[in-house]
C-alpha cells in the first residue's frame, strides 16, 4: 500500500527507491516478532545494517539524542567509537534488558571470540513505551522472540502495527513501523538514504498531512492521553559519510518530524541514528591506517532533503499502515484510515 | 582496613567521613552478591541513593562520559531529566540486561502506577568487562543475585574483590569496589561528597601510588594483558547542587584517575556520575515551581579537591581491599598487597 | 503592524503579552543601530536581559547549537557557569571581533572590579553573514555603533530590516529581526516566554505560512542564492528555570523553524539560547548555597509550546516587518509584503 | 635549553621529534609577538597549521572543552563541520576581538573570495588571563600585532614568556608557551604528534614535577593569588585520524595537564584541539566524495600516550623556559628555575 497511490498524499519531491523503504539501501533487511493477543499488544523488531559478520565488519555510525525521555542502550558506545557491531533491535520499554540480553546470545552464537580472546559487544536496542495498549508491566517479550524477529529479516517487511510497533500509539492514533527511502545522485551516481520509524508520539489536535492540519480540521472521538510517547528513528545509507557526518544527518529528523506535528514534548523518548554501510572499520584491521571517503559538507543538503522527505513520510507510512488495534483494558486506539475514509482529499479506493 | 594505619598511604588533605565510603552521605547504602566458583568469578553491586521511594522522589543527577566504550544503560535519560529515579546497579558487561530486567521488576513491586497510570522507568546499570578472570560468556548472573544484592544495602559495606568487582583487574592486578568520602564546610555547616569506583582499568607498568611509580620501581610478574578494562565511579554527595554541577563534578573524576596511572585508554569504559540528595525532585510534584537550591560556583573548588582526592582513594583502596583471585582458565591476578607486602614503606603490620 | 490584524495570519493558539514581544518579559530591551548607505547594508542590535547590572548579577542561561555554521563568541562559558554577565549583541559575521571588544568597553566602564581585582567577562555576540545585500569585506560596523545599540534599548523596539536585521535574508526574501511573546500560566500566576530571531536562513520554494506553501505556489522572480544563510534565537522568560531546562527549550526552537520551511541546512548557523530573569547568580554571592527554583519537568510541555510559537512568529514577524532593500552590487532583496499584497487570502488593508 | 638536558627532566618514554616542539609536525610553524613594557606584559602568538592556503585546503579538526570558563571564539564551526580555515591565534581575554577582527583581514587579504562570491571565514582565537601581571583593561593588543606574530611564525620558535604567555603565570611560578613532540610509528612509518601549550593554570602547592611533589616540599615565597587561571592546548599531527578521533585524543590532554599537578578548578578555561594535516577538506571540492583515511580505534592508544607525554612536557617546557617578570603593580611573578636551581636533584649546569 503506497502514500501516493492508495492515498494521494505526496512527500517532498525526490526519487523514491523501488520499495520506498530503508531495505532499499543494498544489504539492510527488516524483521518482525509480533506479539498480538488480548492485553498483550507488543513485538520486537530488527534491522540488519548488512548481511555479513556485523562484529567483524562495523559500519560506521553515529546518534543524536533530540529529546533523552528513553532507555535506550548501546548509544554510548556508538559515539566513541564511531561504528555500530550489531543488528539495531527496537522493543518496548521495559523489554529493553531481555531483548539486550537475546542480542547478546545471537552474538555469542556468531563470534566466538567475543569474552574469550577479544573484548565484549555492545549491543543496541531501542524502545517507545507501549503501556496503553500493551500490557507493558507483564514483561511479554522473550528471548525466542527476539531471535524470531532476526530470523524474520527480510527486504519487503510489513509496515504499521507489527513487530516493536505493535502496541505503539501515533498522534494518539495508531502507530507503529514506518519506513521510506530516497535515491540521490553524487559525482553522478545513485545512492540510497532509507528510514525506519518506530511512531509513538504527539497529539492529535497537532496531526498535520502534507500542511492540511486535520488534527484541527476534522473531529475525532478520542480517549484522553498525554503526550508521554517517544519516535526512534534509524537512517541507512550507502553514501560514504564520517560520523561527524552522521550525526548531522541523524539531527535533521527533527525537521521531518515537526512537519507532521511533532513539539518534542517531555515524554517523549525522541532518539535517531544513523549508519553507512559505505564505510566499515573491521574488527580485526590488517593495517593501522584505513581507508575511508566522505563528502564533502558544502554538498550534504541534499541528503539532508533526503532524510527529512523519508522521515516524513516514514512518520505518515507508519500510520496509514497500521490497523484499529484493541489492547489493555479493553482500550481501542483507532487508526488513520477511519479518519481520512470519508475524506475525498485523501480516501480514492 | 584502612589506608592511612594499615598501609602509610595517606591521600589528599581533607577531612574524611567516619567509614570513608560513599555511605558517610546521609542515606547512601551499598549492598553486594558474589559468585566465586571456579570460571565463575562476578557478581553484582547496588547503590541506593536514599532509603525512601527513589521513583516517587528522585535525586537530581548528572554523567560525564570520559571514555565511552561501555554498554551502560540509563544515561540518556538522566541527562535529559537531571533525576536518578532507580537504585545504581553494577555488574559485568554482557549482564547488563539480566540486571536490567531485574531492577525493572524490583521497580515494578514497589511502584503499582508504573506501566499503568504513569509511565515507565528509567534503570540505572553501569558494566565492567571481567572476562579475563570469569566466564562472561556464561551470563551467570540471574536476576535473584540482582534482588540479593539490592537486600544487601547496608552502610558499612565490603571493598575489594566482592559484589561485581569480583572479577575486575586494576593496573593489571587485582581491582574490585573502592570507596572514600570526604567533608566539606559550607556556610558553616558539615557536607559530605563520596564515591564509589569499580576499578578495571589501566596497566601495571603506570601504577602510581601517591607519587610513587612502584609500575616502574617494583617488578612484578604479570600475565600479558591489554588495557581493555573500565572503570566506573559514583558520585554521592547531600551538597545541593544543580545538574550542571553535578556534570562539572561529574568531570573532575578524570584528575583521581589519572593520579594513579589511567591514560583513558580506547579500550577502557571510563564512566562517571553524580547524585545530590539535597535536591530531589517529586513524581507527583504538588505545584509546578518547585524551589531547589545551588551552590555559587566560585566556591565550588573545594567540592572538586573532594571529589579528586575520593577517586584516588577509591581506586587504592579497591586494590588494596582486593585479595589474588583465580578463575577462567586458572589464570591468577595478583592483588597489591602482594606486591607491597615486602617494601618497607609500604608495609607495617 | 501586527501578523494577525494586518496580515490575517495567527500562529498557535496561546494568549501573546502586550507588546507580543520579547521585551513584554520584564526588564527585557532591545536596542538597534542600522547602517543603511549603498554598499553597506548592516547593523548591531541588542538584548539587555535586564536593567541592573548584569555583571554583578547574572541571569541563568544556556545554549543549543542547531547547526554550527556560525562564529558567535561566549557560549562555551555559557555552557559551563550557566550564567549570562553582558547584554546579547548581534551583528554581521565578520564583525564579531570589533562587536565584541566594544562590549568588553562597555562592561569595563560599568565595572571596575574586572580585571583588578576580580577576572575577566564574557561577552556574548551573535552573527547572520549579510554578505548578499551588504559590503561584508568592508568590516564596516564600529565601536560607537555598539554603544549607540546598546544606548537605543527600550521595550518597544521595531522589527524588520533594522539594526543586525539590515542585511539579512530569509527564504531568499528580506529577513532581519522578528519578535513575539506568549502568557504561560504556572500554579495560578502569569509568566511571559519571550523569543528574538535574526532570520537569515532557508530557500523561497520552502517558505511556509501556517500551512500555506506559498513558496511553491507564489511565483517570484529571484536572484539565485544558496542556503547559506543562519538563523540566530534568544529567549527571554521569568520563568524559573535550571540551566538544563534552559537548554531544553532551547532545543524546542527547532520545531518553530521547521513550520516555516527550514532544513537546518548546511550552511546555516542555527544557534538557540535561553535566559531566565527568576535565577540569577551574583558575581560576589553573600553566602556559598543559594535558593533557586525550577519547573517540575513533567509540566514544563506549556513552555515548550510557548517557545515554539514564538519561533514560528518572530521568523513571519521578521519577514512581514520587512522592506524591500537594495545592497550591494545594486542587488534588490524583496519583502515578503510583495509576494502577499496581491493574494487576498492575506492581504485586506 | 632542553628539559632532560638542562634540567634532568624526562617525561615518558616514547622518542622525541628533532626539535622537540609541535613544529615537528611537517608544515607547522608558530610565531610570537611579545609586549613587555612596564604595566604590559602580554601578546600574540600564532599557529600555522600547514603553509598553504588554509581556507582553500582546510585541516580536519576537533576540540574538546575541559572547562569552558574561556572565552575563546571559533569552536562551535569547527565541531560541525570539523574543519579548520585560518591559523590559530592565542592572546589575552579581552583582547579576543581584536585579534579575531585583525585574523579575519588577513584571510580577506589572502582570499578574494570570501564574503564576495563564497562565505565567510571562521577566525580561532584562544585566550588566557594574564590580569595579574598584564594591564588587562588597557585592551594593549593591536591589529598589527597580530600580523606581526603571523610574519614571525617559524619551526624553531620560542617557548617561555614570549608572544601570549608573557603575562601568564602556571602553578602561581611564571608561565607561558611550552611545545612538545613524539614519534608514533604506525604501518612501519614514522609519524608525529606535537603540542603546545599556554599554561596560566594551577596552585604552587600541587605543582608535580615527575612524581616530585615540590609544590608540597620546597618554599616559595608566593602572593596570594587564586586558580583563576587556564591553558590551552593545541595538538598536531599528520597521522590520518578523523574528526571524532581528533576530538578523542584532544580530551586526553586531560592526563597530561594532571600530572603536573591541574586540578580543573572553576575558574581555569581549559581547552584543548587537534588538527591533521593528513586529511584535508578543500574549499571547492573538485568531486562531492573524498579519499580519506583514519586510524583503527584499537591502535590509537599509542597516540594517546603521545598526547600526554607531550602536554606534560608541554606544561614543564613552558615554566622552565619563562624568566621571572614583573608586571602590573610592580608585581613579580617568579620562575621555576629560581625554584630548582638550588635543588641538586634538578639543578647540574
Amino acid at each position: 500500500m503506497g502514500l501516493e497511490k492508495n492515498w494521494n498524499i505526496t512527500v517532498g519531491s525526490m526519487p523514491k527507491g523501488p520499495l520506498n523503504k530503508i531495505s532499499d539501501v543494498p544489504g539492510v533487511t527488516v524483521g518482525h516478532y509480533t506479539l498480538n493477543n488480548g492485553e498483550i499488544q507488543t513485538g520486537v523488531t530488527a534491522i540488519k545494517p548488512h548481511q555479513g559478520n556485523l562484529f567483524q565488519d562495523k559500519p560506521l555510525a553515529a546518534s543524536h539524542v533530540i529529546n533523552g525521555f528513553g532507555k535506550s542502550i548501546g548509544l554510548v558506545q556508538i559515539d566513541e567509537l564511531g561504528t555500530l557491531e550489531t543488528p539495531i533491535l527496537m522493543t518496548n520499554t521495559l523489554s529493553v534488558g531481555t531483548v539486550s540480553t537475546a542480542l547478546v546470545r545471537y552474538m555469542l552464537a556468531q563470534n566466538e571470540d567475543i569474552g574469550r580472546t577479544t573484548g565484549s559487544v555492545n549491543p543496541v536496542v531501542f524502545e517507545c513505551n507501549d503501556g496503553d495498549l500493551n500490557d507493558l508491566r507483564g514483561l511479554n517479550v522473550r528471548e525466542e522472540h527476539v531471535m524470531q524477529a532476526l530470523e524474520n529479516c527480510c527486504t519487503d517487511f510489513e509496515e504499521g502495527a507489527v513487530g516493536s510497533g505493535r502496541g505503539m500509539r501515533c498522534h494518539e492514533l495508531k502507530g507503529g513501523i514506518g519506513s521510506s527511502s530516497r535515491i540521490v545522485t553524487l559525482d553522478g551516481k545513485d545512492y540510497v538514504v532509507g528510514t525506519l520509524c518506530m511512531t509513538n508520539h504527539a497529539l492529535y489536535k497537532d496531526l498535520t498531512l502534507r500542511n492540511d492540519p486535520i488534527g484541527k480540521r476534522l473531529p475525532n472521538e478520542l480517549y484522553a492521553c498525554e503526550d508521554k510517547g517517544s519516535v526512534i528513528t534509524v537512517i541507512a545509507t550507502n553514501i560514504p559519510l564520517s560520523e561527524r557526518q552522521l550525526k548531522r544527518i541523524s539531527k535533521r529528523t527533527i525537521v521531518g518530524l515537526s512537519r507532521t506535528g511533532s513539539h518534542m514534548s517531555n515524554g517523549s523518548g525522541e532518539i535517531a541514528m544513523a549508519f553507512t554501510t559505505a564505510n566499515r572499520m573491521p574488527h580485526y584491521p590488517a593495517t593501522t591506517i584505513l581507508p575511508m571517503s566522505m563528502v564533502a559538507d558544502d554538498r550534504i543538503d541534499e541528503i539532508f532533503r533526503a532524510v527529512i522527505e523519508c522521515v516524513e513520510e516514514s512518520v505518515l507510512s507508519a500510520m496509514l499502515h497500521a490497523e484499529t488495534v484493541t489492547g489493555r483494558n479493553g482500550l481501542t486506539v483507532r487508526c488513520l484510515r477511519d479518519i481520512l475514509k470519508n475524506d475525498p482529499r485523501y480516501f480514492f479506493g
